[in-house]
């Protein structure tokens, strides 16, 4: 995939966003039960205070619940991967995060460490700086990269849409999907905003039926996840995954 | 160095610290001149929206005001050590940034490339998850593993003060120090609080005048700079670096 390539499919996109056209199509599922929202949830703990108490009871809640995945930063993977072991919880391992502007070789020696302990999927951070800076070329290599070195692990990518133009979301969405990513996600939820229902909603308008939408970012109650949910999400990035479960519908 | 010596050392400068005993008694000395000042800040631009443009500015603004280093995230080492090669000014690299909550290897290795791509300074950030943990052995290694794979360059170790109590950054300190780094400093910048003049001056207290003691985050004007170096700073590292020079006096 070259520059004037992906230059060449953002701007059609952009174009038939500006149209209208339908880009999407099908009618979202909203969870029916708190089981299925459940199984919907990246059960989330990225704090850097976080210890190996908290980790522990992260993966003992997540296989209470039967969360999608735990998401942990790389020095827990292991630990984690051990204690989800002999359920149906994932582990999620972040990467190049939350800043994304780590050398590309790093990034792909992180995400192949982290699948060795035991990631079965890979949150990594686009490199915004490079993205912003017009070197998309840079930015597709560095998803490649990364999913080439974890397969068949899959690979999310997050864009951090509150430093990114609503032209920026889709052309970054374009350059995720094109790399080979499985999903998009809004935030890392260390900058300055979180995921909205109007980001969620563009971004699966771009990306279509072919990749997940991972929201994340300030979603701590039930309805701000059911939000997410109707404009699109496929997956919900959240420490407060019990909360939202056991909230009183 | 194995645990039970670190927490019998912890324990004994908590006693003089109790005690009040005169840990310390140097006089800072104070910078009499805007040079003199300028070469004790690392010119500092570390977020994740940087531009190409934006870091070569920062670092013909470093030789021009001859600042220290220009401190930048690993993607820009390379680009940054090019611009500044015929200078005074060294390159440093953030290593496992912020959260420090990558693994050891990773942390290794992305120092070892940071240097390899010209930086002299490495500001790496503690394992604060495994610190929490009451694990000291594994912060020890961490930062004492890093240390040893970019000799002959400068190691700075954050501690990142506003999650520890001041029993826990008295005991980082002191496995820093022990560990061979060059510096402590306080903080990233990007978690809820940056450096207080009482953070510096309990850790110059603890460290001596054997290490350096670095105050970053939330250091905006010349006022402050001043402050944390009379507490007992000996590098700052701001992002506001030319205002602070050509700040009225």
């Amino acid at each position: 995939m070259h520059e004037k390539e992906i230059d060449n499919l953002i701007d059609k996109v952009l174009a038939e966003l500006a149209g209208n056209s339908p880009v999407m199509t099908r009618q979202h599922s909203i969870p029916g039960s708190s089981q299925q929202l459940a199984s919907m949830i990246d059960h989330t703990l990225l704090k850097p205070e976080a210890t190996r108490q908290q980790i522990e009871q992260l993966c003992r809640e997540a296989i209470q619940f039967g969360f999608a995945t735990v998401c942990v930063n790389p020095t827990w993977v292991k630990i984690a991967a051990d204690l989800v072991h002999n359920s149906t919880v994932k582990v999620c391992s972040v990467i190049g995060f939350p800043l994304g502007a780590n050398t590309q070789c790093l990034k792909v020696d992180e995400a192949k460490r982290a699948v060795a302990d035991g990631a079965q999927e890979i949150d990594m951070v686009m490199n915004i700086g490079r993205f912003k800076s017009g070197d998309l070329d840079f930015v597709f290599t560095d998803i490649r990269r990364v999913l080439e070195a974890i397969k068949p692990a899959h690979l999310k990518v997050i864009i951090e849409t509150c430093l990114l133009t609503d032209e920026d979301k889709v052309a970054a969405c374009i350059v995720a999907q094109q790399a080979g990513a499985h999903f998009v996600k809004t935030s890392t939820g260390f900058a300055n905003g979180g995921a909205t229902g109007s980001d969620v909603a563009l971004m699966r308008r771009v990306v279509g039926d072919s990749l997940g939408v991972k929201a994340a970012g300030g979603i701590r109650d039930r309805q701000t996840a059911l939000a997410m949910i109707r404009a699109g999400a496929s997956r919900i990035g959240a420490s407060a995954g019990v909360a939202i479960i056991n909230e009183k519908i």
